[in-house]
């Protein structure tokens, strides 16, 4: 059994969508694990993590304008110290992903041919995420 | 340290709830592992993974009523040429599950006494969605 | 590879947040292993996980009051038999999350500075709920 253990990094700079398909599997590639697990846990609570499609940048937008309808800033929140878009930030990463696991075979990630993996950036200013990925399985 | 990795076909008609869970049981028992995780990971980005009650299939139509309603297929999305329901459908995905992740005891999953696990279709058309099960742990 | 089982078992009284993060910790600490993933799996189809943040109460309090509106219990559920509050916290639990890995490292989990883990009590009536926490790893 082989851990592996690396903490990417990802800047944001607003509210977006950052796709890290291919530097997530270029973390299973190095850890040269073959068959197992990769787990991905993002280290905030105003950002998050989902996988969706990885083909139409509308999809995207479309994402992103129905979560920002669905949690609006203007809500009368009482945590408000830390700028109109922080409640709803925490609210949005609540209601997608904080962890998500993908399994490995032969090598590679199983994921659908559609499936891109994203972190969601929450924050209107500008950030720097870390995304812990742990690969563990055999070589 | 044993790795059983199988892939699970399920054939959806139109937006609904399948009931897995005897599978996925028959997947670990067919696995040998007594102590460790089983993974279920959906291979795809308009259906999605949820766990919920067993008993009482009213539930799952309020689920499927909430969602249609909370995610409307008439509302303007830009991501529209594949049809009304498939923007709604990788909405409807986001605010669900992709993956979940279940401990697995004496050789049976340690799921709650109410607890089912279902593949949410939310696509209209025929589709053949495929959930890879993976099973680590010791025999 | 050593796995490590045991099952947290928490009071609630109405619907409410319980943070368990120490708790978890101390369990990962029991288990001795220094490198792996901490599993985490609540029994429940009416109760839920989130991982967020562990300073201000009143973020805890506005996550509440935006589920509380998104999912009304006065909305004409057809499983309603449970009380007005049962249909809900169905809702509120796919909504969420039932199932988190969290990997560890050094002996401790990789949570970010401001991540908590929270069991959250969707139902009004006083329970006991069940987090099975799986951990496994190197010692």
């Amino acid at each position: 059994m082989t851990h592996y253990q690396q903490i990417l990094k990802i800047s944001t700079t607003g509210k977006s969508l950052h796709k890290v398909t291919s530097q997530i599997q270029g973390i299973v590639a190095q850890s040269g694990i073959q068959t197992g697990l990769c787990n991905l846990f993002l280290r905030h609570t105003s950002a998050s993590l989902i996988i969706q499609e990885n083909a139409d940048p509308d999809v995207l937008q479309d994402l992103e304008n129905f979560l920002s309808k669905l949690v609006p800033e203007w809500e009368n929140y009482i945590h408000s110290t830390e700028g109109a878009d922080d409640m709803p930030a925490h609210i949005r990463t609540v209601l997608t992903h904080t962890s998500e696991q993908i399994p490995i075979a032969q090598g590679r990630l199983v994921l659908g041919i559609w499936q891109g993996i994203y972190v969601w950036e929450h924050r209107q200013h500008r950030h720097t995420r870390e995304l812990f990925v742990h690969v563990m399985g055999e070589k």
